[in-house]
């Protein structure tokens, strides 16, 4: 089955493998105008790009973008935008052993069992580099989400035991430190957890969580298309991410009515608004013009060093131990990529929503 | 935007609102030859009406399904199975106050921002009955899933604080308690908390826990039609659930890759099978061939009795008490609505990956 | 397969069989505030019911529509509109024959070439009566696009070898004549023609043309979602379409450029338009402002009252003449179906084409 | 809109303009376990090349392919197939003058007057070019249909007023002469004319025809996803045809019903067949097992060196002489677009079509 496009009207359609000559992604149904470069690009990969703190891979992966269509003196012109990312520090070698048997935790196997075999170099299409094709079209989204006043900000809120006190949020704080946290202090304890885990050959997990403000009321739809729904598809669809949750998310399932429904009331400015945002910014699949809020669960990084138990493609028991270059933890790279799925999620929503009153078509088609 | 069908293959669209003429369902792709009766969609049906515990709306509502098409001598032809259920028992003069102002917790508000008006009666289109339709739906793809060898049984685990024992698992007692909880004492604190809630004017949340067995290993895709990301985004579409979570879930983030990798080992006929189910069922996105487990997190129902403030269309402040016939939990009545998603999810996965390899095509075509 | 639905953002899901309880159609996404009655509707419907000339068969069918979902005090509320007509003269008995053999022309041996069996009382799936449900949507786009100034006209160009002399062109005429010419001299002939098919029990084939004007320059998409390209499937997809050709169409294969470019000049109002139309209003699959015009080339009605050879279901010969009540012409019946697929094309590029620009996203969001 | 990728299941994704970095394509959905190659798809993109013949642009293009993804030690591995051809032998310079103008035939204004603004260098994404993307894919479903027993062959029936006699007709001719027909007297003849358009510095069009053998009984959908509908749209998507017609086609609008029907008979071996072939291979949107013909009217080639009225941008109006190097026919390299086009249409139908029985789905997963 193809199921390697994301959206509707504003889509995506990603390729490549670890090992292969590239990694790519053609962005179609990107409004003309939007001014587009390959810096723009570049700047998202760059947040996901390995070698850049001690806790991801040391590999040195340039990464970079170049765009081979749909830009025309420096704006898009409306039709497919092709970004390409050469593989260029790719190590065959490194991976041959893991042909034959399969590694607890990733889709060796889930693989075999649907095609009959897999590109088992660098984990084939299920490596993490998949994720380079979203980046590249998230950041085309984010740029046109910005243009209608849209930001969103991801971050990492726990790693394993380690959580962030939000109350010592700061914005600028997520790009200063390795791991991605809002908290400085949390970060420190963060980092000390994490050469811990290194140390005893372990990897561990944790939660991202993303803010996205400007949203006005009314995107999303309220049955099968709800705009959190969307969002819990996207987000999900990223390898790893084992839970996805709104606003109050599960604690809602243990709060009364009276606890967990937002007053609605008047804002400054006389529009209407909500007192409190226990639904994140979501009601009935329909944005509330409130900050909309989520949070994913990635699951510890499978590749790790202590020896493990598994079995050959024959069934054969044998114990590995995964060498190669991995992080011992997903989640500070999985933020730019959290982001970008939003990105991609929401640009195709705002788009789909333009047709929705009669009054709106009669005034874009009488102009 | 168009957003009311579900499924590529194995397709639904639902319409109706709650105090329409009726709500129904079209089931498109559903194989030819599949035995189908009125009654075999009741049976679902009959699971979701209200008026059957203390804990449900005293509505009567018969939610009679008929099919009206794509049926002939009691076997589906392959063509669309039209699927109509009468609304019967709508009191309108009930609602006619909710028109003028926003209830807390409801999409009201997002409708007039969506759309610059609402069918107010009964929550319109945003009412729960609205899954009358997912759930015939989801009659008809457990039938087939179910010929396959697929059972999907979802069940209460949580209700406010109350947890299921696990250990205490019963799979008769699910619908043998007006809470469809697997576990009796569990269950009986779960209607004391109930009658609680009720008597303070107000609602309470809960987790509904699916196990899904019989899934061969190979279903799902590798990067955006992940068997699990497609599953998020069905359970997200339900009205009400705040949370979805695989396996280990949440609690995933907390571990390490030695707690959460699963190994993989031989299996008592020689298969290849995992000595844990950490994942919940799915590695990549794709089926293992272990039971599937996922949770979703429903929020307390929003219509209370207890007063509380809001604001009208203009956006004075009012104080409101919902009246009226509402559950003071979703949950129980949720459980088959869940079941329902899962099935139309996987029922459409299935047929999607019948195409994967090229030998079972060509076996396909040479017979 | 699902295959019962047609649009991506204005959409329309249909269902029903000749003989089954009743023939509907689901119309999804339609922009919420447009009046909407059943009359309408039934207005649209009532130009396709039999029984209506000597030349459609006499069978007396009421085809009432009932707007079930979807319309809340006289308009639409963006909500799915569920459209029934009930089946009220079937006589299953007419075709108990039928179903022990294949009638030449017809769809019987591929369906249960593709299905392993069929509901072969009157076609089942693949009567004429399909339609319905696209007529009864095609109303729903129709209304739309009048609200943007958007027109379209079907009418008989030929039946059998006689062809409307388009130098009388009259579009009253149109409804006048039971043949739906807008040449009456033509319409006279085509009468005089028919009755002989019928004296003959033969039947004879037809060709629609349809206008449609007030599109504006701009609409369709370049590649594979040209604006003819989706006429054309649109149209391919009644049943007993044969051929289907724009502006020049199969005559341009016998021009030079110089015959049939157009060349642009200056309108009246000083806006660009074309000298002549030789294009039929699409240019590189976008419309170009000028009126579209296309035709459909139907074949004769397969169903006949002279003796064919054909076999039964397991290959032995037999000689078969159909009885039953069947028109001699498809044509005139089709004219409308031809209208109603042109609109739901239309609906639904108009609607995609409004993300096309940034500068009009902008100006969407930021009213 | 997202309107540059084509099919469902198997699917393909093309990008880039004449004058830009490249052109390529993403092929999705292509099962796991077929063998492929580079020289593969040079094969077919050899066939659409220019240069090799008087009638076609003296541009060198040596057009490249490479695939980048998806293919595993020679295979297929179920994942995406991303092809990508290098522009190489691009002159920007020779286009800049016709940014300023609309050439007639072009789709400069339409590109205009929907995206604001055009890549007006080669006609940009409307340029033949465009093509690469969808013969590379075509390549890949040809190969897949091959395995399948299926063969398609596309070949000029007429050039201008030159028609061949099928009496003659040579498949291996097809390829021995620069006009692709498959009668060598009519090839001659249409050289001929030809030389007379080019000293003209006119055009002309002409018609393909397309056989397709081996597709069994029962492929495609009896509504909206017929496989003619689906051929039709396919067809209809190749800049410069302006018409599409199945079997007797526009032929059938002048016969009767006795004319036009074909008897159903016994096969050879038993089977069912017909004994004309009237319909083309197709009863109700299903294929009957019977050879699928049908035929494209491809409009004279636009750019022609004769002088034409058109405008300016403002309305100016001008004369123009369209310089370059351009083919004064598009026929002949238009057949393998056609050939490609049918064989993604049919490669996606004979997937979609698996699920179709509940006897097959049960054999399927209980193997």
């Amino acid at each position: 089955m193809a199921g390697s496009d994301f959206g509707s009207i504003f889509k995506i359609t990603t390729w490549g493998e670890s090992h292969g000559a590239g990694i790519g992604v053609v962005v179609d149904g990107c409004p003309a105008g939007l001014p587009l470069s390959q810096e723009d690009i570049q700047r998202f990969l760059d947040r996901r790009r390995p070698g850049q703190s001690p806790f991801s891979t040391p590999r040195k992966e340039a990464d970079r973008a170049q765009i081979l269509s749909g830009v025309f003196e420096g704006k898009t012109t409306g039709t497919p935008i092709s970004i390409l990312v050469k593989n260029e520090n790719q190590q065959s070698r490194d991976y041959s052993e893991i042909a034959s048997y399969y590694r607890p935790g990733h889709a060796d196997y889930t693989f075999d069992a649907k095609y009959g075999f897999r590109d088992y170099r660098g984990g084939g299409r299920s490596s993490g580099r998949e994720t380079i094709g979203r980046v590249a079209g998230g950041a085309v989204a984010s740029l046109l989400l910005s243009r209608l006043g849209i930001e969103i900000t991801a971050y990492t809120k726990t790693i394993g035991p380690v959580c962030c006190d939000m109350d010592r949020f700061s914005q600028e704080e997520i790009s200063r430190n390795p791991v991605c946290m809002p908290d400085a202090a949390a970060a420190k304890k963060a980092e000390e957890y994490l050469k811990e885990c290194m140390k005893a050959q372990n990897s561990c997990g944790g939660i991202v969580e993303c803010v996205i403000t400007g949203v006005p009321a009314g995107i999303g739809d309220p049955v099968f298309e709800k705009l959190d729904a969307n969002l819990a598809k996207a987000i999900f669809s990223i390898g790893a991410v084992k839970g996805f949750e709104i606003g109050e998310g599960f604690e809602a399932a243990a709060l009364t009515g009276l606890e967990n429904n937002d007053s609605f009331c008047a804002g400054p400015f006389g529009q209407i608004t909500k007192e409190t945002n226990h639904a994140g910014g979501i009601l009935g699949g329909i944005s509330d013009g409130c900050p909309i809020i989520f949070r994913a669960a990635f699951k510890p990084t499978p590749s790790i060093a202590a020896p493990q138990k598994t079995v050959k493609k024959d069934g054969t028991p044998i114990t590995v131990s995964i060498k190669g270059r991995h992080d011992p933890i997903i989640v500070p790279r999985g933020v730019v990529v959290v982001e970008s799925m939003a990105a991609l999620t929401l640009a195709d929503m705002m788009l789909a929503n333009m047709g929705t009153r009669l009054s709106s078509i009669e005034d874009f088609y009488r102009r």
